[in-house]
């Protein structure tokens, strides 16, 4: 039966950018599941599967289809309780959401702004333009004006970080010893920015940086596999 | 067999302030364990129960003596795994180290400057003078100072709390649908600031009020039993 993993894509599809797509994309992994990855550029996302959902990541699996990074991870974990845990349970789903939350609110907010031209110039052009459109609609200013106001955003960036870097004095995941969704969480954010930017954003000796690039190695390497931007 | 919770306290015996002395008393109370509080100023915790540690909280359970809020919880829910569980498993256990880094670096870093003087206040003279001369210590100036230069903290409080913020939306609690030591952690620090300072530090219509609030009820009211500063 199909397992089919839609995830965004610019004009080359071999280097899926998305943050929410490489959190399904390592879910999968985790899980030990074969699956193909499926590239759709923005303007196609509304037809997906009969116009199953607006966002991707969406994962056909037989007859199946869920959207949602997160929803994805849960149905993996009922679908298959055998097969590595992404969350340990109801408590780690719950304290996921933390996760979620602070990546959202603390790396997302800094990236969205900041990546906004390196995305663009990553698209076809009916898909820059719906980019574009779309984009300064939310922002309410042209993507030009957003990235350069989100440089202030930037010099904070390390320091939002602090968290984790503290975190990572006790243990090498989120999940412990071993990573768990939450990890793939925060690594979709950091794995958007290795994809569309060759700016640095952490500093070779940040712990932060180890753990990226423990992440990177996971599964074979299936993050890894994408060559940097730098 | 004897169940004791040393705590620390101030002058008045009866408004123990200690963050982390009130995960203790939540987790305790979690659990629905009887146990009774040992206050102890800061002067006396080297000598509690034999120099077992340098820090409060310590819990005696009979014949098993622990230390360290975080451990205290780590103990409870082995020993007495058939009632509520406070990390709903070693995947919750792990996350709720982030949560206890971000409450560290985010909440912790901001009151533990600001709350100087007021805790200076509530202590016994000689404490006051082993408290002023350890921070001073610590901090490298007069508490003074250090409480002037953290007004500038202060004011980015509210933003920091924009992670708790996002995920109340989804859930009540940041154990999912009730409250785990996660939120025991987030607590504390807030408690800490209820009984220190008469100070808002969070608007009255802000959801992490309501949370607190919320978490304040817990348990017969254990967190409420101490009356606000305000």
């Amino acid at each position: 039966m199909a397992r089919i993993l839609y995830e965004l894509t610019g004009a080359d599809q071999s280097r899926p950018f998305s943050p929410h797509c490489w959190k399904a994309v390592l879910s999968l992994a985790h899980k030990g599941l074969d699956f193909d990855r499926s590239p759709v550029p923005f303007t196609s996302v509304p037809q997906v599967e009969d116009s199953f959902s607006k966002i991707v990541p969406i994962l056909r699996d037989g007859d199946r289809i869920v959207a949602d990074s997160f929803d994805i991870a849960h149905y993996l974990d009922e679908a298959y309780p055998d097969r590595p845990s992404l969350f340990g349970g109801e408590s780690g789903a719950a304290l996921a959401r933390f996760i979620e939350a602070w990546t959202t609110t603390q790396i997302h907010t800094v990236l969205g702004g900041h990546l906004l031209l390196d995305i663009h110039a990553m698209l076809a052009p009916q898909d820059q333009d719906y980019f574009r459109t779309s984009r300064e609609t939310r922002f309410g200013r042209p993507l030009e004006e957003v990235v350069k106001a989100s440089a202030e955003h930037v010099k904070s960036f390390s320091a939002r970080l602090e968290p984790l870097r503290l975190m990572l004095k006790r243990q090498p995941f989120i999940g412990g010893e071993g990573p768990l969704f939450a990890d793939y969480i925060v690594f979709g954010a950091f794995q958007w920015a290795r994809v569309c930017t060759d700016e640095q954003l952490l500093e070779p000796d940040d712990p932060v940086a180890d753990w990226f690039d423990r992440c990177l190695d996971l599964h074979g390497g299936v993050g890894r596999s994408i060559v940097s931007a730098a």
